[in-house]
């Protein structure tokens, strides 16, 4: 059994890898910190987890996190790299589910997420988290930087097109929308029910702190530099990302279909689907699959392609144990076969 | 391995049956059937269960039932006893979800149903399939009526109640919420989005078919005649049942909390809450647990009983297969153990 | 011209004022208060409002209120009633949308909000603001309590019958179901959409402050006091209410149609539906208008009654413009008039 | 007064028609048809107007639709075509609702709608009925085209920078959300509840019949060819349109929001908000409003406008009746002026 710890275990990327460790065989969930609610049991805050855990809450000075196997950082941004020295040095493997060790410049760190970085000499060793890209190194790994909701599903879903040099990625467009539970466990105002239902709008059109890193992960892929327009929108939905995704075509005659179905050929958690599918977001509502289509608008040399995923999973939580299964040699797919809640 | 059929597969209590038996390891879904979706792909019309099946709808009389160790019938009413005489001469068992053996009485399901019923002399020997009320029963069932997912949070919520004698009988209220998936997968207005969504609003009060069954489920429990109303509602969720439950009681020193942890000590799928609890319907959501919570209003010589539960699990497909477990001699929560999907 | 004034209005209430009042030909509001954004435009904070109102929120203190000819408060409680004595006195009248003025008994007002009473001389001449009652009263009144939004519906739906004493008042229940805008517009985690989106839930059954004020007013239209078990419900619509009503009848050979038909003959704002309908919330979305059924349940000696509003509108806002409407001579349904909004 | 007939009352645009003209004091509807429910009272399909119109529906051929001064086609594309050529020659003016007069070439019309053209010889007489383009052509048509719900967004979003020419025209993008009421009030599978909430999808990617519209629209407007690509999707809300458009600069330096507020001056129901601004759809629910927001994204050389507007209003019913009052000399805004329903 791998000891596991989640540092910061109330928020909804919290509660998912509860839900998604429950199930897990190999998994013991051993500590889960909250400063704020120590002492409060797991099972009452979150009462569909009732027989499941015996857990409470507890300070993270007392969750003797360095004896565990791996630790979950399920924390707003910085946590996460003020413990990691510390932590490695123990022998404690890291996946951090914020921000902390996405972006590999230090300095685009500090200008994105308004605080130094904490651990520059870390930043190097710490890989990427996504398994179809960077699957070899995350093995290996002793921090892994767990990405971004939005980052997961735009780059997976240029990946093939921008890996073949197949388009111009200097215009690529992706209007992205995303359901609320993206923004987290919070008592805002601007998520609340009355705000949010029955309402569509965008946001962060000035600048969001998933661009530089989606820019980062396709700059890395392409031989060309990168320049993207990101816009993201709050779509009333609890889970789901579906991304639209734009891309000016060099070659017009390229067989779309087959380059994303052997880009991702084996890989179990991305399904390419049929041509002219449309895919949508309760199709992966609760799993770890991300759907793609690729299209060909009509009267247009774009590349249109629709990628979906649930945020809380493959964009959170369960590519967090994807990764993990991989770091403890296990297969990839364990624990995370349930398959997606329709309707 | 168990050797199942599914007749009528396209409703919501088709594709939810398909999404637990996925997960079932002693389960072999072998043929499904669909009159007007013969030789489409499952996967095809429920894009969530890609790469779960490679099942095509069949058409029924292709489905070689008979030789099936089971067939759930996820049809519309009337479809299960024309067949029902066949099979289990085969030796074919069945869970009937919809309501063909629901009523003992066939004149009681003739007036409610619209239909002459098709094997009363199967009526008798077929079993009313709450395992907590029938549990031995259903063990050795040919035929299980699984019960409608109102009948069954509204029997499981008043039955301590009314098994104990501690309240009227005569008196009983039952109002309830049910989510949209309740009215099955349909093209109709009165089911759609726009019809639905950002409204509330009471059904069927003058007559709904569910009455006369929990009524006859009640009458069994109790020593003295029931009478129940039973307000039913649409609120724009899309799984969930929540029963609101008013019993006038007869001592008012009685310990309810008490009475209620007794009577669901040991039952892997009921949950009683803690004092004070207030259940909420996405805390069971996709799970097969309902859960319960006992309270005295003040100024009121009520017992007042909230009872959740997913009606598309708990009431519907999931019950089915907590008694096909049974009817075959596996442990009861078999393939029914992921957590809710909460958020 | 009416010179108003709405002291607090940033939230839900108070936008609602304002959305209304901007369609009415009597109003001017001249001053709209807020603390916490004094100097912003209402139509910055509300674009919705954008063309309608050249108004900034300023301090309550530079709002004049004593020269304006009635001041709305859609504060939180207890600001009205620290403020009332002072305006009275200067001849401006008082309309408060909190509950500082509803219950008649300070103890009582202490014993629920949590806080004496700061003007108990005054709460006499208070005027309970349901036009449908308190008509002539509200006309003269120089400070009317406007109702809470429960209290409305529930007071209204049991009305007719708890005055001719046709039920037993002893046993009234009210299973009652709300939109989430009722419990205002706050940044509170189990507001936020995540959390109350596709869930249901019961709240507030161990007391909820609206409780008392229903029995007040049921207390004064019926001969023998009245007992009333009130739950309820929080359910995913923005706006609106829905109470189920349920009272036993003492003469079972009552004209129920008739005795709410005659009861509200006239009222501009009551609609008594036909035998047999069922009112949804989103019938009366954004209207003044309460729309009441009454039911005969089968094998029950009940009456049922289901009555809906919007909760901001005739349970706040609108009720509260109906009630100025009357205290300045105009006819009672001016700027009321709009239909509500369908679908 | 004007004499009003609605042909075709029972779908989302006749009810909203209904609901606007009840408002308008100008308006006298005096026939609304419908084959299906003919003897129904309008208050009885739709509660939400009763007190509002003591109308029934009635045939066709009883509407006396020549004695009208104006007949509103809510019908299904086809129907508006077929009566045109008799109404106009009677005097009578048409405002069609559905595509019969959108496209001006007959064999557009028929590839996309698959029926020839019933009456090509009007076509060119028909007026595109967006005022903010055609204002004095709509004061003397005596047939109006209303437009599509997406056209009217994304034309009125697209128009100042493709008339000004300063966006290359060849490489226009709109990627479009709308509520589900735009897809009509239909018995559909696709439509339900269940199939739509908490879900989000893109369809008609492989051609949708609004395109050629825009693209119309858009040509008549541009100095060059227009070349679009347009990405509708399906977002659980019930009324309202966001577009997001993308548009790639020639001038990096121009104005935009100069641009902007320029072309739009005047115009009472365009709102171009301020520099920064992030238009949501509840903010012009139930109205005729369509605000507007010009962005330029970071790392970019595109235009990026975001616009709203509710798909039945400002998308149909509103339009056709600001259309109807610049054909009958009425000031432009008459029965249009109840504000947005927020929340």
């Amino acid at each position: 059994m791998i000891r596991i710890a989640i540092v910061g275990g109330t928020g909804y990327t919290g509660v998912e890898l509860l839900r998604l460790l429950a199930q897990h065989p190999e998994a013991a969930v051993v500590a889960i910190t909250s400063r704020k609610d120590a002492g409060t049991r797991v099972a009452q805050m979150f009462p569909s987890l009732r027989g499941r855990y015996d857990l409470a809450f507890c300070e993270p000075q007392q969750a003797a996190l360095d004896r565990c196997d791996i630790v979950f950082f399920a924390t707003p941004h910085g946590v996460a790299m003020s413990q990691a020295r510390e932590l490695v040095s123990a022998g404690t493997r890291i996946i951090d589910l914020a921000a902390d060790f996405r972006l590999g410049d230090p300095a685009m760190f500090e200008r994105w997420y308004k605080m130094p970085h904490a651990c520059p000499e870390l930043l190097e060793e710490a890989v990427y988290g996504i398994p179809e890209i960077n699957r070899d190194a995350i093995r290996k790994a002793r921090i892994v930087a767990n990405p971004g909701c939005y980052p997961t599903t735009v780059q997976l879903g240029f990946l093939p097109l921008v890996e073949a040099g197949l388009v111009d990625p200097q215009r690529l467009i992706a209007d992205c929308k995303s359901g609320v539970s993206g923004a987290g466990r919070k008592a805002e105002l601007s998520l609340s029910y009355c705000e949010t239902a029955d309402n569509f709008a965008a946001y962060g059109v000035a600048g969001h702190r998933h661009w530089p890193e989606i820019v980062q992960g396709l700059n890395r892929a392409s031989r060309e530099p990168v320049r993207l327009t990101f816009t993201p929108h709050l779509t009333p939905i609890i889970r789901g990302i579906l991304a639209t995704l734009y891309a000016p075509l060099r070659d017009r005659d390229a067989d779309l279909q087959a380059l994303y179905e052997k880009r991702y050929a084996g890989e179990p958690f991305i399904d390419v689907m049929p041509p002219g599918s449309l895919p949508d977001t309760r199709s992966v509502r609760g799993s770890n699959t991300l759907r793609i289509a690729v299209h060909r608008p009509p009267d247009s040399d774009l590349a249109l392609v629709i990628a979906v995923e649930d945020n809380l999973v493959k964009g959170a939580a369960g590519q967090a144990i994807q990764n993990m299964n991989l770091m403890f040699g296990l297969p990839e797919t364990t624990g995370l076969q349930a398959p997606p809640l329709l309707p």
